[in-house]
């Protein structure tokens, strides 16, 4: 946290890590246009579809998702990508060692609420 | 390459890896708003200042970056972000073992011509 939160270089664990959802936390880079979210998914675990209007693209960084899109579904590793078109329900879920994803978004997500964690959950990368 | 390349689901291996610029190859999802570059940026290598429309954003997946955006320089390894504003100078050097980063913009890069190849590069990330 040594850096200022206005700055446009920032190491990601200078980022406040927070609950985006319901077992789903991660940490925020806000920027005008676009919000790049860096997602930690818990093991074994269930984001339940929905959709939005903002187009999401995203990948595996580490672990493993079942990611689907549509009426597609695919189970990837590191360097699996996802496109979400606007207002396309997607969902995903994990395997048993949980998973960390780049999750990129247009517009920004104004929508979004995070909340404090208050347990002691550490990031898992880098 | 196994893979529909109209699917919203495809493994990073499956993109076609292509130059991107001088020194710069890289692979690109493109989505309706977004554009999402995997680049790999060659041992001790620069890329000069440039400035375009498009908003940037990024983050350091492998290897080491010096990243200049307007008049703030740092330099980072894995997890390093940055957010580059729309017309806002920006330029980078890599370490003695190059980088792969993540680069998402907005709009899309309608203005990149990606060129083929020709010599046996590979890839380092995933």
């Amino acid at each position: 946290m040594s850096t200022d939160p206005e700055s446009n270089l920032r190491t990601i664990d200078e980022v406040r890590f927070q609950k985006l959802w319901a077992g789903i936390s991660g940490r925020i880079v806000e920027g005008e246009r676009i919000t790049v979210a860096v997602v930690e998914l818990e093991p074994n675990g269930t984001v339940p579809s929905h959709q939005h209007e903002h187009e999401q693209m995203g990948l595996v960084i580490r672990g493993q998702v079942t990611f689907t899109v549509g009426d597609e579904t695919r189970t990837f590793g590191p360097g699996g990508t996802w496109r979400v078109p606007s207002m396309t329900p997607h969902g995903a879920l994990t395997g048993p060692d949980g998973a960390t994803v780049v999750d990129v978004f247009n517009p920004t997500r104004e929508d979004w609420h995070p909340a404090p964690i208050d347990e002691e959950v550490k990031p898992r990368w880098p």
